[in-house]
This record gives structure tokens, C-alpha cells and sequence, in this order.
């Protein structure tokens, strides 16, 4: 077997800077209110760092919270992975914004690293990276919708390979969805996963800068959308259709999403799991918009994933 | 094999005629405003009738919901049971009703009948009851806690077995638990399911009168309590307590409810599975009481399932 260089001390500090990065960018549009940090530990060994700002003027609701946990492979892990007992260690930045404005959208993004030891030399038998960024308007703005896009296809591209662009893009449109509404959760983005070591030594290597590169890009991806669209005036009907397209993400996170599953059944730490939960929500029976409208306009797009970039 | 008798059309007229009475006692109560009644089909046979009152005077969301099914068994329900291709039929009623006043508490029931044939002579093969009523309050009243249980323990002893109420006690509250952050969603109630014929004739009889008992006690066990606190004075402080507890509930719908995902994996009625989600909801990040506090009483008891009446 080929020895597995460990990326774990290195994105550790990358995901933890990230944070920092991305935790400034937001304090900067915000109105003085700053994000408060809640550290965490795991007992079965690691933890987190949290960092959450609530009732801000410009976001509602927001966390980007960083975590390096290890220790033995929890039962419900091994299950998953179809592993005997071992160590293991996951470290990763989480983040989702849920913005006050209605004609601003939410964003999620992660960026993550996992590996496994081999129980006898304790050194790395596996390891991946995994992430990517996905945006939810409840208003469409197609340029905006471009723009995040395009950033994302930029920054993936930057890894000589341009067919990985469409391919996370349609992972993204593949996990985010509703398959119980048959509709997207937003207007994608970029998902991937298990991006592991190739026959080349190079191809880990490789995954952490593009992950790197992918997760460097989402600042310039959102916040300028987020610039543009917080200080449009709204109303309280489309406040109202905000607070029922959140309801979709709740459903998502808590029916389909895998990360919300595997933190719950791994005892993660429940309120940073669930800090991804909009602020305020309705549920109302059997809501349709009005033919034509631009609530109309957002559901329509997002029953079909649709292509933002030329080709 | 016995031959099963089925209870098919006695059971699908008795949730049907239920669900009527439940509802003109809720609309009694509430100020002229009615329930409308939503009909539908389903493609693969059968359909139900949701009876939804929303935004009420006293009910600010409240669905009254039957249905009665049949065709193939779905896929994913044979391999939850574990049989063979078989045709099946299922009759229900179930209801949630979020009263607008937090210190109302929230109530939920159904009462089932589920049936399987032999594909050969067409005979009943399985069936089976099912059901029970649950509590959810925001602010706890020990009296209605006592009078909804005690209610419930009357209506089981009818039967004559006098086991049945803490056996059923139990089921309830192991199973109406947010196992993620170790606590019960309400004060509990009844639960029940999977109540079979037995080596006697008169057992699938038994359940069936067991299971009307309790169902016909719903309304003496519930409205009661609606029209003591629904006029009480609250504040906003209060209400928002509410909708955070009314997350907690939605959690547990869509993370823990074996109906909900039942409904989803088996293309039941969006909708009408969904019309238990409250109406408006807030998540706050690391919400904890004040120490003392009513809202704190209400979490102590919740952690720790409690024993209702005198043995």
C-alpha cells in the first residue's frame, strides 16, 4: 500500500483561517454587530469552534463554524463506510447566512478533509476532501445567480480541468433537492465528495488545492450579492414568502440533508448542526404563488435545474 | 391459515365519521371561522378528505385529515415488513391542531386499520390497529396533563384490561422523543401499533373496539383544555417561547416520525403529511430558559417522562 501524506494539521489551519476570513467579510457589511464565538469540545475527543451572529441589521441569522474532531470511528460511521474499528480524524468549516432581506439570498457553503488510520502503523490508510457552496434566493436575480456561479466555475478552473465545473455543479443540483416537492433547494452551486488519492501521488494533492481554491472563491462569490440586495426595500408579503421558502430549507436539512443525519447519529454537537435552521419560518397548507408572479418566476426554475454559464 | 375478518368499510366509515365530530367541536370552539375541506385522490387507488383551519381565532393552524388507500404495497413498504408483492388497504384519521395561544398546548392523534391480502385468493392475510393521542404544551398545567391522561386511561380500561394504559404510556413516550437532544416532544399520551389478531378469534375485535374507544375519547380529552387556556392573556415573550418549542416539534416530524417518512418514501400526499408543521416557527441558536422559570419547569419534565396519575 502507498503511504497517504496527511493534509490533517494544514487544513485544519486552513479551514480555521478560513473562518476568520469569512467571519470579517460579514462584519464588514453588517451594521457593528459582530459575530460571538462558542467553543465546543467533543468527548470522544476534538471539538469547535462556533461562531454565530443573530438579529443583525443586514443578517438574521448566520454561523460559520469550524470543527477537528477524532478518535474511534463512531458505529454509525463505520456502518456507512463498511470499515472494522479505527481512528479517525475530520476537520472542516461550515457555514449558512440567512440574510434579513427577502431579495437577499442564503448561502451554505463546506469545506472538509477526512482520514483514517490503519490500526496497526497508525498511518493514513484513507483520505478525502469534500465540500462546495450553494445559493437559495426566494427572489431570482438571474445575474445574481450567474455571478455566484461564474465565480465558482473561475475558481474550479484554476485546476486545469474544466470538466470538473459541470460536474460538481450537477452533483449540486443533485443532492440539494426536495425530492419529495421535486424542486431544488436553490440555484445550485458546486458539491463534491470523496475526492481521494488517484494512481498519481500528485491526486490528493491536487483535490486540497482545488478545494482550497473553491473555498478562497466564496467570499467574492456571495457577498457582493449580499452588498447589492440587503438595502432593497421589501415587503411584508415577500417577508412572508421568504419565511415559507424556509421552510423548504428546513424540510431539506431535516429530511434529506446527509451531513444534518450523520452529525445526529454521530452525536455531534446538536445546536452547531442545527445552527443551519432559518431564524423564523411558516409553514402555511398548500401554498401555490400566483401565476405570473416572481414567486412564481424562483419555483419554476427551481423544479428544473437549469445551466447559468455559456458553454 | 384462520381466516381474518375485515374491518375495511366498518373502519373507513368509523375514522370518517370521527373526523367529522372532531371537527364541528373544534369549530364550537373557534370564533365562526370553519375548517375547508380538501379532497384527493391517489393515483395508485384511493385518496382522503384534509379539513384545514388556518388562521383561526383560537387555532392558528389545525388540519383534521382522513384517507383510505389501497393497491400495490409500495416498495417501501415491503421491505419494511418484509413480504412479498401483496395488495393492500389503509384507513386512517389524523389530526394536529397548534392553538394560537402558547398556553394552549398543542395536540396530536390518529387512529389507523391497515390490511393486507393473499395474492392468490384475495383473503385477508394481515391486519392490524393502530394509533393514539399525544400532548405538546408550551407551559405546563399539571391538571391538564392529569385530566388528558386520565382521560385516555378511562377510555382504555374499557376494555377490561387494565395493562394496557401504562404499556401504551410507555410506547408513547419512548417513541415521541427528540432522541437528539434527549427529550420528550410533549407530556405524552397513548401510543399503539401493530395490535393483531392473536390465537383467539376475538382479538382483532377487541383491538378494534379498543382502538374506537380511545379515539372517541379524544374530544372529552382535549377540548376541555383548549377552552381553558385559549382565552388566557399571554405575552409576546410567551408566544416566542412557543414558536422555538413549535421548532422542537417540527425536529421531531421530520427527523424522527416513521409516518412522516412513510408518507415521503411511499408518494403520499405532500400536503396532507405536512399539514402537521406548525405555522410559525423560530430557531434561535442555544436557546436555554432561565434557571426557575415556568419555561424551565416545562424542560425538566420533558426530560424525564413522567408518571401522570396515581397507580
Amino acid at each position: 500500500m502507498r503511504m497517504i501524506k496527511s493534509y490533517r494539521s494544514e487544513f485544519q489551519a486552513y479551514v480555521e483561517g478560513l473562518q476568520k476570513q469569512i467571519i470579517a467579510a460579514i462584519e464588514e457589511v453588517e451594521d457593528g454587530q459582530k459575530f460571538q464565538y462558542d467553543n465546543w469540545e467533543r468527548p470522544g475527543g476534538g471539538g469547535g469552534h462556533s461562531g454565530v451572529l443573530e438579529n443583525g441589521t443586514v443578517i438574521e441569522k448566520g454561523g460559520v463554524n469550524t470543527s477537528a474532531v477524532f478518535g474511534e470511528l463512531p458505529e454509525a460511521m463505520r456502518l456507512h463506510f463498511g470499515v472494522e474499528e479505527a481512528e479517525f480524524f475530520a476537520t472542516g468549516v461550515s457555514l449558512v447566512i440567512h440574510p434579513r432581506n427577502p431579495l437577499a439570498p442564503t448561502v451554505h457553503a463546506n469545506f472538509r478533509y477526512f482520514e483514517m488510520y490503519d490500526q496497526k502503523s497508525g498511518e493514513v490508510k484513507q483520505a478525502w476532501f469534500g465540500g462546495g457552496a450553494d445559493l437559495t434566493p426566494y427572489y431570482l436575480y438571474e445575474e445574481d445567480a450567474i455571478h455566484f456561479h461564474q465565480s465558482l466555475k473561475t475558481a474550479s478552473d484554476k485546476s486545469g480541468d474544466i470538466s470538473l465545473y459541470p460536474r460538481f455543479k450537477k452533483e449540486c443540483d443533485h443532492y440539494f433537492r426536495n425530492t419529495h416537492r421535486d424542486e431544488a433547494r436553490g440555484i445550485g452551486g458546486l458539491f463534491f465528495d470523496y475526492l481521494k488519492e488517484g494512481k498519481d501521488d500528485q491526486q490528493l494533492e491536487f483535490w486540497k488545492n482545488y478545494t482550497q481554491n473553491i473555498g478562497n472563491s466564496f467570499i467574492a462569490a456571495y457577498l457582493p450579492i449580499l452588498k447589492k440586495r440587503q438595502g432593497l426595500a421589501f415587503t411584508e408579503e415577500q417577508k412572508q414568502w421568504q419565511e415559507i421558502r424556509r421552510g423548504r430549507y428546513v424540510e431539506f436539512n431535516l429530511i434529506h440533508d446527509k451531513g444534518t443525519h450523520f452529525g445526529l447519529k454521530t452525536d455531534g454537537r446538536i445546536e452547531s448542526i442545527l445552527m443551519s435552521l432559518p431564524p423564523t419560518v411558516q409553514w402555511k397548507y398548500n401554498h401555490h404563488p400566483i401565476v405570473g408572479s416572481e414567486e412564481e418566476k424562483l419555483l419554476s426554475v427551481l423544479q428544473r435545474p437549469k445551466e447559468w454559464l455559456e458553454r
